[in-house]
């Protein structure tokens, strides 16, 4: 283990009190200026290089499972003993299984493609010079996420998959799992030749040290926040790095009236209770008026133990279903959960200005035999994703075949929907003369 | 002409104050919104419907040129009269010559294909679930530039031509230019049967106008700041709403020992004397210490008229030639003049270090015939244009066969190197079922 590891961790074990931001920014700064040298032979390394890194870091999560439960057992009790709910212990709980998934994750980014050096688009001009735009990686990456210690693995290896060095700032509930995870990650990138500074963390200056991070511009190249909506918002309000927005979905599914029971309740039960916690989930059904799958689709949702926040239309389409009455927050709000609001519209430009009110961007879609209309959907609805006859649940890097997914952007620039390692690459121009000269 | 911009104008050339950001704010909320409402039609407009209304304009252009240099002319009167530089004066200015050029580029941007609807990537899953990810436009585009009428033209044709709508914020001084230019755009637009809120001014409300664009994060999707380092900067660092970084070039050649002087004197000159005053000349010129063809290269570039900015060892190279002693900030100076830095490396690697240092990531170019240097070159400099044996110059849309150029962008999210009309786009994922569900 580096001495900058050792350094930092006897500070986030005492507890130690930062010295405050301008303290936290020279650090940063040093850290991000050691993670731009990483960069830079990670930019070079090859394909091979890259994947014996990312096994070799499996290699030790599976050598080093006991210690590293054992770092994470004094979270979970730390977070215990302060009062943590269960749903939040579970999210920071490493155990033998969510570790033999982390080995597994890596396993399988060391089989996916490199997005570096590919070539985008390329031609020889009429006057002979040669053009190629490549992919390259960004640079320095910096992650700003919650007490997850997953991310810490997932993020270090999709970054150095990419060829991009990351910094790394996870929620302090974390610190001793992160703080083991980082040791043997930046170990295991070492034991490969390739320099450790490629992963590290800047925990050790508590918020101070995010804060650091969000006014890094010209030291960290993007970042990527992780986590809840109150986070994501603060990282985009306040960061003067550019920032790739990931992971608000308020969804939505049209249930058109052509659209019919058979294809209609096995979508939208999948697409609201298959996991209802993620961000792809449906959380607004929106009904025609006149769609004659409606009584059986909310029976259905019923029957699966899914809450109906219904509109007074919807509530006469429910019967004699129990349903809770919608307000109007309703139609903004992410449950995540077994619940959904139902909304209904008198035809296609309803539900499109429903959606419009009230869409995140992530995924919409409609369920409908009518080509006309799925088409106008598409045209009209401005999301990342749009679904038609499917459920939203594949809004997802893994299964649009992306491989490794980084987030869901919901913003328009540089990447939008799922993100996979092509996402964390920028592109480069070379241009090749024999002496050309511009007339 | 539309009320609204009759309100505008009356408030900009009676030169009322602002009732203050606040009330910016909500004037500009409202422009974006019903720009957005505009921006819907437009993206569904297809190629022939926008060139209809870039031919309106490109023709009212020349029925109304009168009117336009009219207004000019009361612009360059009250700029002379404020003691405005000749050279600020000359960028204000339109005379018959450069409406003719306004008119041939909107004529060209009509003949470039369209970049909304190309799709992007595609395929059929294994569950036979149909992706593809085409190219939608942003939806609204916000525009803050300096006193050039020009740029009025150009952006909002681009803007027009990419299915976006814009929001435009032009420096004060070119107001009555600006105005006129508005004026005649929207009613061309409105004259195919487009909406004329595509395009709208917020400058009426002066700099609260354009703070309140940098503010209004969800109502415009990306800002483009075109003008000096000071414009750009205080965008991105003031904006909330993603910005597109452009312009800022401190270019680098790196003369190479083998490469000779039939080669280098022709780029080197045709770098730095072509145009000076763009961001794609060349600034700062690095000599291999053993570079044969140095002391030639210094005195074609004398002869040229450009005075050379030399460290000690450039001072022996150059000779007898006039010379002025380098300070540390040229090495980080944009002349945009017939001024040029010249350095001396030992080898590629005080080369490599030199232009680490001092780059703006813009471009570099690389004189040499050896060919693992240039490899070298090409792999180890992060710029988004690296060049091999070819003028500086080259980094530029029209040059790459890109089309319109929006500018060339200095960031590594989103867009690289010179942007066209692509690169005004975000993509959408367009996924079709028949029922499918994940399992």
């Amino acid at each position: 283990m580096s001495q900058n590891i050792d350094a930092e961790q006897k500070t986030v074990v005492a507890g130690a009190p930062s010295d405050g931001l301008e303290a936290a920014k020279v650090a940063v700064g040093n850290l991000a200026d050691r993670a731009r040298s990483a960069a830079r032979v990670l930019a070079r390394a090859d394909r091979n290089w890259k994947d014996r890194a990312l096994l070799a870091i499996a290699a030790s999560l599976d050598a080093n499972r006991a210690a590293v439960i054992k770092a994470n057992a004094k979270d979970i009790e730390a977070g215990r003993a302060n009062g943590t709910t269960e749903a939040l212990l579970d999210r920071l709980k490493l155990d033998d299984s969510r570790v033999d998934n982390l080995i597994a994750a890596l396993e399988e980014l060391a089989g996916l493609p490199d997005p570096v050096g590919t070539v985008l688009r390329g031609q020889t001009l009429p006057n002979g010079l040669r053009l190629r735009q490549v992919h390259v990686p960004m640079g320095v990456i910096g992650a700003i996420y919650e007490a997850r210690p997953n991310v810490t693995v997932d993020i270090a290896g999709i970054a150095l998959k990419s060829g991009n060095a990351v910094l790394l700032r996870g929620g302090s509930a974390a610190a001793h799992s992160n703080l083991a995870l980082l040791g043997l990650i930046r170990d295991a990138i070492e034991s490969v030749g390739l320099p450790a500074d490629a992963v590290a963390s800047v925990d050790a200056y508590g918020r101070d040290g995010a804060a650091a991070m969000m006014g890094a511009r010209g030291k960290i190249d993007v970042l990527i926040p992780r986590g809840g909506r109150e986070l994501i918002q603060r990282v985009v309000t306040t960061a003067n790095v550019p920032v790739i927005e990931t992971g608000e979905g308020n969804v939505h599914i049209y249930l058109d009236e052509s659209a019919d029971a058979e294809m209609a309740v096995p979508i939208v039960l999948n697409s609201k209770t298959h996991r209802p916690s993620v961000c792809n989930t449906v959380e607004t059904l929106v009904l025609n008026a006149r769609a004659a799958a409606a009584p059986e689709v909310l029976a259905a949702l019923a029957k699966a133990g899914v809450r109906l926040h219904v509109d007074a239309r919807a509530k006469v389409l429910a019967g004699g279903i129990e349903t809770i009455d919608a307000t109007e927050a309703d139609w903004d709000t992410e449950y995540m959960d077994l619940d959904l609001a139902v909304a209904v519209v008198d035809d296609l430009d309803g539900a499109i200005k429903h959606i419009r009110a009230h869409s995140t961007g992530h995924t919409e879609a409609i369920l409908t035999n009518d080509l006309a209309r799925a088409e106008r959907f598409i045209a009209e609805i401005d999301s990342a994703a749009v679904i038609v006859n499917a459920s939203t649940r594949f809004t997802d890097g893994g299964q649009l075949g992306l491989g490794a997914e980084v987030g869901i952007s919901t913003q328009k620039m540089h990447a939008r929907g799922p993100m996979g390692l092509r996402e964390l690459t920028t592109t480069k121009w070379i241009v090749q003369g024999d002496g050309h000269v511009r007339s």
